[in-house]
């Protein structure tokens, strides 16, 4: 079965014209990634974008009920995104479909509220190494990419990093100025399958490396819904309901 | 240093009389629940009590400043909680106080807010027996509590509970009629500590008996903030910063 | 590329002619697995068995080294396995290979020398009903199985259960007498994925249940090797060695 | 009550005269951290040491049976532990007693078989900048720490490190040369907690440093056994045996 994937981007960076973000991302972030993904995920998925300018954000209760996996790029733009999209997400994430948080999403309305913490961090942006480690190598995230992950020139997001006890821990970052980071970790939240990876900034061409590109492609795969959601609601279940 | 304490309850079946309720709960869910932290924790703890009814529900800003663990029961008012509070309480707790969710609190606004699921589980209302086995006999909470508490009359909560993955699985129950529940879950937001404890209706006089507050009372002592909590802000660090 | 499996056997109350034994399992319990899995696997896998009676247990060398995912049934003669063939057995799980453990094999020496804890539980043979639910609802090793599923006769095995704490819960089981499992449990040791499933005992029918069949089925199915295992070795690596 | 703890060291270096080794650490390196205990634990600790050259390794059954915490610091000796103290402290763990395993102990006789994985890792010891940053800051084995502790010249650990998921993640190390480490992690074995803590090596004075000190401390404190530790034995029990 095609995997409906889409990939969403505040898109401010760009609308607005910065110029260096303009020269490295053209096609916009979301155009980077989304190039990424259909080239390694081929006839695996069907791969479309959408932004905050387009109306209720291109996440239309249609859209969202057709999407199997979302990936989710924001910086300056989070309070601009409606509360009422944010509600929309957040139920298709518990029926099922796959969210995958990227970089300055941890501050996002969508990230914060699936995690219940704050996703507060440290920060600097001197664009210097980042090497991301794999510490579960069998992880399916993790298949096929080199630890570490060698990133010339990154924004630096240090610990303590306010998130919920990962489900799974599959990748921890070094930078170069001695900070570490959880950069990449794995959520259950209802029937929905969610991955933080923090790797990827609007100053540098991180989401054109291949490694990059695997990791994300990996994430698609490993948060894509399975065939048998449950429904979640609290229901009265008479003694003896599962005998008949 | 002494535990100021907060039981706070919603104080609806009680206040519109419910004769069983009342019957069980003289002093409401609420008071039974203090008299039984007082009986246990003595001088460490100063425990008090505030209700829905009260002005911003007992629990201004200047009150929570003041609580080092809150108790939280509700059942039938969750929507009347006000959406203000509930911000208060969560920020209260990323900040460091504990927080013992009770029962059917498990649909507050307060611990789906804090967990980003639906926390849906099954549930019936005969009064059959609940065991609780301790799952990890090391954890502060089961010390003392024998395994299993015997509950001869009790609601079942059955699986599939949607709650995050719990950072420590503590307590697990079996219903006379077959289910099985997580009764008892920790976790961790921000600087503060999360104590999920199912045992507990308005129904059945389960929070008379000495083993369930002993629970509550280990509970208490294990949610206790540390002295030392970490501001939760995303700031800026120059290389180096760490440094002098 | 098709799945190497072994189901291995003691095979002692078979072999020994226990007549109950024999009547449930004619072709010995690993047979019924064995069947189980041919059934559902289809062309996925080759399936083989081995037995405790065989020369070094069935389990050489050469046999390990050409086995993807090993599945292990022992009870009385736990004692009979050869240190060395265990020692075999666990450096082929930490080089990957996929490991699973079946009800009373929670006393092998290969189980209790991959969690490092004594592995003792409660115990009960008077044939009572088992319901084995599932508490993660996503996990591949749940998929199209029934929650709960039914066991109409099972011997009971109740908590404390000493194991390391999980990786992953998948399954929790109520007693009829009024215990609670941990009955299905996961863990990563080395390259090689462990996977415990309690139900299944040489007295009852259990592994002629078809969802008992389901869960072998995707258990061999998770814990087959990834394509690219790390070498497990402690290096010297030179500054930059990651760079050139 | 007065906590029992006793340091262990293989005392090679030590012993065999390393010069280096023995102006940082006249007292071994066992004196060191003995003394770095007994400053920060006063009264509430009475701190021993044992060494590998003393008959049974200083480890009788007796001596085991008054331990409450046991430190462990080995590197070039390992394999001259007899089997049987090893299965001795082994079992001990399981009773109850709290195990602390420092820097090269993680390729003990002890450590590995607690493990059930290989815990192999990559090494350097070029004297490099180590960085230890707390990632669980409300855990007891980090209050009162800085994040980061900074040992200024320390031997390199790296991932990948074989360990099972640990059940808390507490510290992570940066090291100047690129690589990361999970340096501080727990786990339950039995009755017993389990702490790794990498940082410290005979060839650098970091047992000397105050907030290592501080970590070794708090260590001891967390690891303490509880009162009422389990029998952990398989036993059959009748079908009510919880009721009287």
């Amino acid at each position: 079965m095609t995997l409906r994937v889409l990939v969403w981007n505040e898109n401010k960076h760009e609308s607005r014209g910065d110029a260096h973000v303009n020269e490295l991302y053209p096609e916009g972030i979301h155009g980077a990634i989304a190039e990424g993904l259909r080239g390694l995920l081929g006839d695996e998925a069907v791969v479309n974008t959408a932004t905050l300018q387009e109306p209720e954000h291109g996440l239309t209760q249609e859209v969202l009920d057709h999407t199997d996996v979302l990936l989710w790029w924001g910086h300056i733009g989070h309070d601009e995104v409606a509360d009422e999209v944010v509600d929309r997400v957040y139920r298709r994430v518990h029926e099922g479909m796959g969210l995958i948080v990227l970089h300055s999403g941890h501050y996002s309305k969508i990230f914060t509220r699936l995690m219940g913490t704050t996703c507060s961090l440290k920060w600097r942006g001197d664009g210097e190494r980042e090497l991301v480690w794999t510490v579960d190598p069998r992880h399916p995230i993790a298949a096929g990419v080199p630890s570490p992950i060698v990133i010339p020139e990154q924004e630096m997001y240090g610990e303590f990093f306010d998130i919920p006890e990962p489900d799974e821990l599959v990748f921890i970052s070094n930078f170069a100025g001695g900070e570490v980071f959880r950069s990449g970790v794995t959520y259950r939240r209802g029937n929905g399958r969610v991955f933080y990876f923090s790797p990827g900034d609007q100053e540098f061409p991180v989401y054109h490396q291949p490694e990059i590109r695997r990791v994300l492609a990996n994430g698609v795969r490993w948060a894509a819904p399975v065939a048998d959601n449950l429904p979640l609601t609290a229901d009265y279940h008479a003694t003896g309901w599962f005998e008949q």
